[in-house]
C-alpha cells in the first residue's frame, strides 16, 4: 500500500499525487475554497479557484460535509503564504469516499463542549481529538518498549485463560456465566497462571491482557474490564531481584517514551515526561509511617496499609530527598497482602508497591514457593486449603523461587499523562453503567 | 538479578559461582553421584564423590527426589571425559530450595508415557518437556516479530473490550453473563470494534488478544478461548492493498523464525520452516473450482465454498506451481462471507483466505465503510439492521475505506510445527469438558 502521509507531503513539491484524507475544515469564499485536509499524521491545505473550469469541483466542495473522506489527484506546491508549513495541494480530481452526515453529534474539536458520558456514548468521534490519536500512539510505544526489555532479556510471552472454573478468592467481585453447564468465572488475575509457569521452568514471563472485575465502583480509577500488564521472575534470592528487574524495566520504557515522544507529549498534555533515572528508593512500610509522622505530623487512619494521601506525601519525599518521581514502600503488614507472598523466619512480609506521581501504581512480591509454608499462610488468612488446591498442586513436584508484580495499564497512563479519569485513559472504557459502544 | 544461565556456565571455568537449577536426573554409584542439572538454557553434570568430607552432601543427594530446585555453590570444571559439553561442577554447599514430592503423576520425560487428557489435567508438569518450552520460546518470538512489523510501521496497538452488550451476530454461539442485571455477552471477535478505530482515524491498527466461542465442538482445532491476531488498515484501494500488507507481514515473521530459531526446530520438531521467499498466488475462488477439476479431478460437495480436502489440494497446488507454502483465494462467494464485506459493483466479494500447509489460517477482506451500501448488505443477509445499530452507527460521520484480517495464533502455530491438536498448541486449553487447571 502506498498511501502517501501527510506529514510526507513535502518530498512531492511540483508532483502529481494522489492523496487520501479527512477533510477537516472548508472555508468557502467569493473567489476561492480553502480545504484543510487532515490524516493522523497532520494536516495541509487544497486550494480550489473558483472558476469554470473548476466548476465541479467547486459544487463538490460547496455541497461537502466535514468529516468525510477523500481521494484526491493533485499537484503539490510550495506556497510561502500558506500558513501551514508553505504547502498547498492543487487537486485535478476528487472522489468522495466516505460522505459524513452534516451534523456531528459532538464537538471533535473541543471536548469540553460536551459532557464526558456524551463523549463516550460516541467515542468513535472523541477518539478523533488528536490528544486521543497522540495518546494511543505512545501507549502502542509504551507497551512496544516494555516488551522489547522483555523480550531482549528472554522473557516468555504468555496468554493464560480467561475463563476458569470458580476459584475460591474474593468471589463476590467475579463475573459469573454458564460454562456448558458448569459453573464458571471471569479471571480477575493471571496470578495464579503465571506462577504455575514458574513450576513449568518457564523461569521469566510476562503477559499482557484482560481481567475483570465485577466491582460496582464508579471512581474515577475503577474499570470492570482492565488490561493488566504482568511479569513474573524465577530463581530469586529476595524481593530485592523482582524490585531491581522492575525499576531496570520501568527505567528501559521510559526513558525511551521520553526519547521519543517527550516534546510531543509536552506540547498536547503540558506534561513533563521523566526518564525515570534516579534510582527508587525502597523504604520500609513502617519507617514510611514514621517518615509521615515525623516529616509531615501525618497519621492515616489505617495503621496497616497505606491510603492515598499517605501514598502523595511519600512521593513527595522521594521527589524532595532523592530526586525519584517512583519510590518503591516494601515489607507490608500481612494483613493487607494475599496468602500467596512470602514472609521470612520473622514473619515480615516480602512485598512492595511502587509509588509514582502520589499514586501506587503496581504491586509486587516474592511468592511463597514452599508447598507447606504455602499451606500454613492460607491457614492464617482463615482460608480453607481445600478450595485452593488446584493451585496448591503447582507446588508439590519443584518449583523455583520466584516472584513478580501486575498492575492495570491504564492507572499508569494516567498518571504519565496526567489524566483524570480512567475513562479517559481507556480505548474503551467498561464500567457497572457502560456496556457500550 | 544475576543468575548464571547453564548455557553460559563455560564463561566460568575455574570459578566459584552460585547456581540454581531443576535436579533433571540424579545416578548415585557406589564412589561417585553424578546430578543432572537443568534449566531453560540447558543441563550440566554435577559431580560428588563419596568420602568423608562429602558426607553431607552425599546424604543430601541420596535422599533427593528428582524435579526438586537446588541452589548450588560450586566450582566450574573443564573435563574432556564429561559427555554433557565438557563440563563439571564441583559443589562446596547445597540448599534444597523446593522439594519434589518422589512420584511425579506423569512421566515428562516422554510424552508418549500419559494421556493426552491426563498430561493436560497436569499441565504445569507436561510445559516442562523441552518441546513445550520450544514451542512457547518461538511463540514469543513470532509476536515479538508480527508487532516488531507493525510498530515499525506506525500501527496503533489496540485492546477492545471482552464483554459487550449482547450483539446479533452468531448469538448462539455466545458465552453470556450478568451485567450488574444487564445481559452481556463475551466477544467472539474484535472485529466490530478494529473498524470502529478505523472510523477513529486510527488508520492502521492491530490486535492480539482472547476472544470467547461457546462452540460445543470436540474436535482437534477447536478450543473455547482463542488469541486472536487481529489488524485493519485505512485509505486501502482495493482488497489488495489489504493482502500485500499480510503477505509481506508475513513474509517478515515467518523469515526472522527460520533465521532464530529454524535449526532448533527442525532438530526439536523434525519441521523445515519456510521463509514464506516466494511471492503468494493469489486465485480466485471460482478459477480455484476450476483447478481443483481440472488438475485434480475433485469437485467439492459444498459448491459456495472451501471443504478441507479443496484446501489441501489448493496449498498442494501452490507448492508444486508457485514453490509457496501461502496462497491465498480470493473474491469468495457471498453467502459464505459475513455482511460486513465489500462487493464490487457486480457483486463480487473483496474478500479472501490464507491458506498454508494445506489448511486456511485467516481470513481477510475490505470491508464495507459506505453506509447506504452496508445497510443493503445487512438486509440481503436477511438481518435486522436496527439490531446492529451501534455498529452501522460508525459509518454515518465519515469513515476511510479499510480492510484487514484475523485468525487465531493456535491454529498458526499448529501448522507451523505440525501438531496435530490444538490442545498441544495452547498454553492453557479451554474446551466444553476441559475449563482446568
Amino acid at each position: 500500500m502506498n498511501k502517501i502521509y501527510i506529514k510526507d507531503i513535502k518530498n512531492y513539491f511540483n508532483k502529481e499525487i494522489n492523496l487520501d484524507a479527512w477533510v477537516d475544515n472548508i472555508r468557502d469564499l467569493q473567489y476561492v475554497q480553502f480545504v484543510i485536509l487532515r490524516d493522523s499524521t497532520g494536516k495541509v491545505q487544497m486550494t480550489i479557484e473558483k472558476n469554470e473550469n473548476n466548476l465541479y469541483l467547486n459544487n463538490l466542495i460547496s455541497s461537502l460535509s466535514l468529516e468525510s473522506t477523500l481521494s484526491i489527484d493533485c499537484k503539490v506546491m510550495e506556497n510561502e503564504k500558506v500558513k501551514l508549513n508553505g504547502v498547498e495541494l492543487i487537486p485535478s480530481n476528487i472522489v468522495i469516499t466516505s460522505l459524513s452526515l452534516p451534523e456531528l453529534p459532538i464537538d471533535i474539536k473541543n471536548k469540553d463542549n460536551a459532557l464526558r458520558e456524551t463523549r463516550l456514548d460516541y467515542r468513535f468521534l472523541d477518539l478523533r481529538r488528536e490528544d486521543n490519536n497522540l495518546l494511543f500512539k505512545c501507549q502502542t510505544f509504551i507497551e512496544a518498549m516494555m516488551r522489547e526489555y522483555w523480550v531482549n532479556n528472554d522473557f516468555i510471552e504468555i496468554h493464560t485463560p480467561k475463563i476458569s472454573a470458580s476459584a475460591a478468592e474474593s468471589g463476590a467481585e467475579m463475573f459469573k456465566l454458564d460454562y456448558f453447564g458448569q459453573k464458571a468465572c471471569l479471571s480477575q488475575s493471571p496470578q495464579f497462571y503465571k506462577q504455575m509457569t514458574m513450576a513449568s521452568g518457564f523461569e521469566k514471563v510476562f503477559e499482557i491482557g484482560p481481567v475483570f472485575r465485577a466491582e460496582n465502583s464508579h471512581t474515577s480509577y475503577h474499570a470492570t474490564e482492565i488490561l493488566m500488564i504482568d511479569s513474573e521472575i524465577s530463581w530469586v534470592k529476595s524481593v530485592d531481584d523482582v524490585m531491581d528487574m522492575e525499576e531496570e524495566w520501568t527505567r528501559y520504557y521510559m526513558a525511551k517514551l521520553k526519547e521519543k515522544y517527550g516534546e510531543e507529549i509536552k506540547k498536547v498534555f503540558n506534561v513533563e515526561v521523566t526518564d525515570a533515572k534516579s534510582k527508587f528508593p525502597r523504604i520500609n512500610f513502617y519507617d514510611a509511617k514514621k517518615i509521615l509522622k515525623e516529616e509531615f505530623n501525618y497519621v492515616g487512619v489505617v495503621p496497616e496499609d497505606l491510603e492515598r494521601k499517605e501514598e502523595e506525601l511519600m512521593c513527595e519525599y522521594s521527589k524532595k530527598k532523592y530526586n525519584s518521581e517512583f519510590i518503591f514502600i516494601t515489607n507490608f503488614p500481612y494483613s493487607a497482602r494475599s496468602f500467596y507472598v512470602m514472609k521470612d523466619e520473622n514473619g515480615v512480609t516480602q512485598t512492595f508497591d511502587l509509588l509514582f506521581k502520589g499514586v501506587e501504581i503496581t504491586s509486587g512480591a516474592q511468592r511463597e514457593h514452599r508447598y507447606n509454608n504455602l499451606i500454613d499462610n492460607i491457614k492464617e488468612k482463615n482460608m480453607n486449603p481445600e478450595d485452593l488446591s488446584f493451585y496448591t498442586e503447582f507446588f508439590k513436584y519443584g518449583c523455583p523461587p520466584h516472584g513478580g508484580f501486575g498492575f492495570g495499564l491504564a492507572r499508569l497512563i494516567m498518571r504519565i499523562f496526567e489524566i483524570d479519569n480512567i475513562r479517559e485513559a481507556t480505548l474503551i472504557y467498561r464500567g457497572p453503567t457502560r456496556l457500550k459502544p
